[in-house]
C-alpha cells in the first residue's frame, strides 16, 4: 500500500505555495515524471490521454476549416535557419545542435527544430509555382526543442509537444483572415472544451514572434492571478517569402510573393487546465477533456452482489456515452475517493449494499463535491446531464474569477500597487513605446500581455510616461 | 496546366525499372517530397493521411488489448544508451549526436532516439516497485532517427515516424504472450486493413534486435519479389531489467526482475502498400486505408445541371458512409481520370449529361478498371458494396502473388538458381549456424527472413552446409 498511500497524502495547499501545489498535482495525479534527461519530462498515461483528447478535438476543428496535416523533418540545417534575420536571432540562442551522424562529423551542423517556419518555407519555395497552388493550409503535430534554462512541467520544458500550422496565401487579406480565424478557433476551443476563458488580442512589437509582422494571442488567467499565454497566431506578411523566394505567377502571369501565417498551441494547455481548475484535493478536469468522466466506486465490495451491481452500473454509464471506469482494487473506499479526486475525474458513483437494497446510489461532483442521491435507473441519465452542467459551471466559475481579477488603472503608482496587491490582469493605456514596456517590466516584473480586440479609452495618457496614449493593454505577471 | 500535366505523364513501367517506378509513384501520387535535409523527406497531405488512417486503426486495436499511450523524451544521454551492451553496439554507429544546447557545449552528449528501450527502462526502474505496478503496457507514437547512408522514401530514411510499444511484466510467460499477441495484431492489421498478406515467424539469432532474447517478424512480399520486413515484436527476457535494475517485490515480498517486450511498425508500411498493390498507372489503395475512397468526376461539367447532379451524388455517397471528393477543376476528364488513378482512389464515378438524362452513371474500379453502369439511385449502395469487394479482391490477388512466389529448394545449386531466376521467398532447411547465413548472403545477397511459425521438414539437411537441419527458414532478397 506504500505507493497508493503516497498518491493521496495531503498536497501542499495552493494558498500556501502555489508553485509547490502545482508540482504536487502534476506528480500525484500521475501526469508526468521527471527523467534522466535534464529539462525533459515523461508524459504518463493520464497526462498523455489529456493531450490525445485535445489533439483529437483541435484536429477535427482544423480540418473543418480546410487544414491538411503533413510532416516535415525534425532537423534544420544551420544555413536554412539563418535565412530570415529576425527569426534566427530569436531562436539560435536556444536550439540544440546536432554535430555528428554516427561516427562522423556533419559537414554542416543542424539544429533540432524549435519551430518549423524555415522548413515549411523551404518546402513551399519548391511547391508553390502558380496561383492554382494556393492556398496551402498545412499543419503538423510534433515535438519541438528549446534549450530553456529553467523548466517546469508542461509550462516550459526543453522538449514539448505541439501543433504548428503554416499557411501560404495569394493575398495579404487572405493571410490576415486565416491568422484571425485560427486565433478565434483556439479561443473558442479553450472556452468550450477546456472551460478556460481567454482574452483575445494582439501582441506588442516587443512581444511578437521572431520574424512576424503581427502576433495575436489568447491569454488565460491562472488561479494565482498570473497569466498564461495559451496560443498564438502570426501573420508573417511576405517577410519569409522574400527571404526564401516563395513566389507564384498570378492570373495575369505576374510573379508575386506569397503571404504567410503560422500558429500553434502546445502541451502548455495542460498546465492551464491544472492551474485554472485545480484545488487543494488535486486536479479538476472539465468533462469534455477528461479521459475518464465517471469512476464507479463499490462500497463493501466483498458483500454479495455489490461488485455485480457496480459492473452493471459501469456498463449502463458506458451505454449512456460516458467514459467510465470502476475501481475494484482492494483499497479502502476512502483511498479510492481521494484518488478519484486527485485525478480530477468529474463524477464518482458510490454504490454499497444499503444503496443497492434501496435501489439507489450516490453521484458526487468533483468540482463542487455536491452529492446527489438517485435511483439506479436514473443514474446514467443523470450522470450524463451532470457532464454538461459541470462543464458549464466550471467555465462560469473560471470566467467569474477572470472578471474579478481585472484592475483598471490610470496612474503609475496605482499600476505598481495593483501588481503588488491585486493578482490578475491590469488594464492600462500605453503610448506605444517599447521604453515604457521595459520600464514597467523592470519596475514590476509585469509584461504587456496583449492589446485586446475590444479596445476602450480608459484614460488619455500612457500609464508609464504620461504621454498621449490610444492603446489599451492588458498587463500582468506571466508564466 | 504545366503542373497538372507533370502529374499524369507516363511513369516508368514497373517491369522496366521497379526502383524508378517506386520513386515515380511516391512523387507523382504526391506522397512525399525531398527536402534540403539530406536523407529526410517531407510527408505531404496524401502521404500523411495514409499514416493517420494506419495510426487510428492500430491505436484502436492496441487500446483494446490494454495499451496506454505515453511520451518519453527524444534525447538519450550517452551513458544511458551504453547501459545494455548489445543494444549500444547495435545502435551507436547510426545515431545523431547533440553536442550543444544553445551557445554552450553539453556536459554529456546525447543522441536523438533511434528507438527508446533505454528511456523506457530508465523510467520503469523508478516506476515499478511492487507486483501491483505490473504489467506496464505503454506505447508511444513519435519519430526516430537513424543515420542511414542510403535512403529511400518510406523504406529507409534518416528520420521516420513509428510507434514503439514497451512493456514490463512479472513473468517470462506473460512477456512471451504479449510479444506474440502484438505480432499477430500486426499481421491481422496488415491482412485485414492493408490487404497485405504476411508470413509470421521468428528471426534467427543473427537477425534479431540488438539486446533482444527473441525477435518475431512479419514479412510481406513486394511486387518485384523482394521481401519487406513490416513489423517486429521483441521479447527481451530480463536482459534490460538486469542492466537497468528494474525490480519488483512479488507477493512473497521477494525481489524479482521484470520481463520486457518491445514492438513497432513504421511509415515503412506505406512503402509496402505501394509495392504490393501499385501498377503502371500509379498507386492502388485498399479502400479501408484510402483517405479518399470515391472521386466523383463530372463530364462536360459546364452543361447545365451536371455540376448540380455531381454534387448531389457526392452528398449521397458521403451519406452512405464513404470518404468522397469531387473534382470540379477545369482540367479535362481524361486528366482527372489519370490523376485519380495515380492517387490510387479505389472508385471513380463518371457522370455526364447523357448519363444524367438516362438516370445513370458509371462506376470504375481502380484495381481492375472494370466499369459498372448503375442507376443514380443505386450508385451509393453499389459503391459501398464495391469497397468490400475491392478490399477482399486486393487481398486475394496479393495472397495469390505471395503463394505463387514461394519456391521450396533442397540443394544449394537449386537455392542459387531460385535467387537468380525465381523472385520471391525461398523455403529451405537450415542447420542453425550463422556461418551458413553469412555464406548464403555473400553468395546470393539473400538473407534469412524468418523461421515461420508453421514449420515443416521439407528435407533432412541444411541447404547450405549439408549437415542435419531441423529449421525451415524463409529466405529472400529484402528491402
Amino acid at each position: 500500500m506504500a505507493k497508493d498511500k503516497k498518491l493521496v497524502e495531503a498536497i501542499t495547499s495552493m494558498d500556501t505555495d502555489f508553485a509547490q501545489w502545482y508540482t504536487d498535482v502534476v506528480k500525484k495525479a500521475e501526469l508526468i515524471e521527471y527523467t534522466s534527461v535534464k529539462g525533459c519530462m515523461a508524459i504518463k498515461p493520464a497526462g498523455y490521454a489529456l493531450w490525445e483528447n485535445i489533439q483529437h478535438e483541435l484536429d477535427r476543428r482544423f480540418k473543418e476549416t480546410g487544414v491538411e496535416n503533413v510532416y516535415m523533418p525534425m532537423f534544420i540545417p544551420e544555413s536554412l535557419l539563418q535565412k530570415e534575420k529576425d527569426h534566427v536571432e530569436g531562436f539560435a540562442p536556444e536550439v540544440a545542435w546536432v554535430t555528428h551522424g554516427g561516427m562522423n562529423p556533419l559537414q554542416e551542423r543542424m539544429c533540432v527544430r524549435p519551430t518549423s517556419e524555415t522548413l515549411f518555407c523551404d518546402f513551399y519555395a519548391n511547391e508553390v509555382q502558380s496561383y492554382r497552388d494556393l492556398p496551402k493550409v498545412y499543419n503538423q503535430w510534433c515535438s519541438v526543442v528549446r534549450w530553456e534554462k529553467e523548466t517546469r512541467p508542461f509550462l516550459r520544458s526543453r522538449e514539448f509537444l505541439w501543433q504548428e500550422g503554416h499557411t501560404a496565401h495569394a493575398t495579404e487579406e487572405e493571410a490576415q483572415e486565416r491568422t484571425l480565424q485560427i486565433l478565434h478557433l483556439y479561443a473558442d476551443f479553450c472556452e468550450d472544451f477546456l472551460a478556460m476563458p481567454v482574452i483575445r488580442g494582439q501582441k506588442t512589437e516587443k512581444e511578437k514572434f521572431a520574424g512576424a509582422k503581427a502576433t495575436y494571442t489568447i491569454e488565460a488567467l491562472m488561479h494565482d492571478g498570473k497569466a498564461l499565454q495559451s496560443g498564438t497566431s502570426h501573420n508573417f506578411g511576405d517577410g519569409f517569402a522574400k527571404a526564401f523566394e516563395i513566389q507564384y505567377t498570378d492570373k495575369e502571369n505576374k510573379l508575386q510573393y506569397v503571404h504567410q501565417t503560422s500558429w500553434g498551441v502546445s502541451t502548455r494547455l495542460i498546465g492551464g487546465i491544472i492551474m485554472v481548475h485545480g484545488d487543494d484535493s488535486g486536479l479538476v478536469l472539465p468533462p469534455k477533456v477528461a479521459p475518464v468522466q465517471v469512476m464507479v466506486i463499490p462500497i463493501q465490495q466483498r458483500k454479495e452482489g455489490v461488485l455485480d451491481k457496480a459492473r452493471e452500473m459501469k456498463e449502463a454509464l458506458a451505454k449512456a456515452g460516458l467514459r467510465v471506469k470502476m475501481d475494484d482494487t482492494d483499497k479502502s473506499p476512502g483511498w479510492k475517493f481521494a484518488e478519484q479526486e486527485m485525478r480530477g475525474i468529474p463524477v464518482r458513483v458510490e454504490l454499497g449494499p444499503k444503496d443497492i437494497e434501496a435501489g439507489k446510489c450516490i453521484l458526487v461532483r468533483r468540482d463542487t463535491r455536491e452529492k446527489l442521491e438517485v435511483t439506479l435507473e436514473e443514474a446514467p441519465g443523470k450522470a450524463a446531464e451532470l457532464m454538461d452542467i459541470i462543464q458549464k459551471d466550471m467555465f462560469e466559475r473560471a470566467k467569474a474569477h477572470l472578471d474579478g481579477h481585472i484592475t483598471d488603472v490610470k496612474s503609475y503608482p496605482a499600476f505598481k500597487d495593483a501588481v503588488e496587491h491585486k493578482p490578475g490582469f491590469i488594464r492600462a493605456m500605453w503610448c506605444g513605446e517599447e521604453a515604457c514596456e521595459l520600464k514597467i517590466k523592470e519596475d514590476t516584473t509585469a509584461t504587456s500581455r496583449c492589446m485586446p480586440f475590444e479596445q476602450e479609452q480608459i484614460s488619455e495618457v500612457c500609464v508609464c510616461c504620461g504621454k498621449p496614449a490610444h492603446k489599451l493593454v492588458y498587463w500582468g505577471k506571466a508564466y
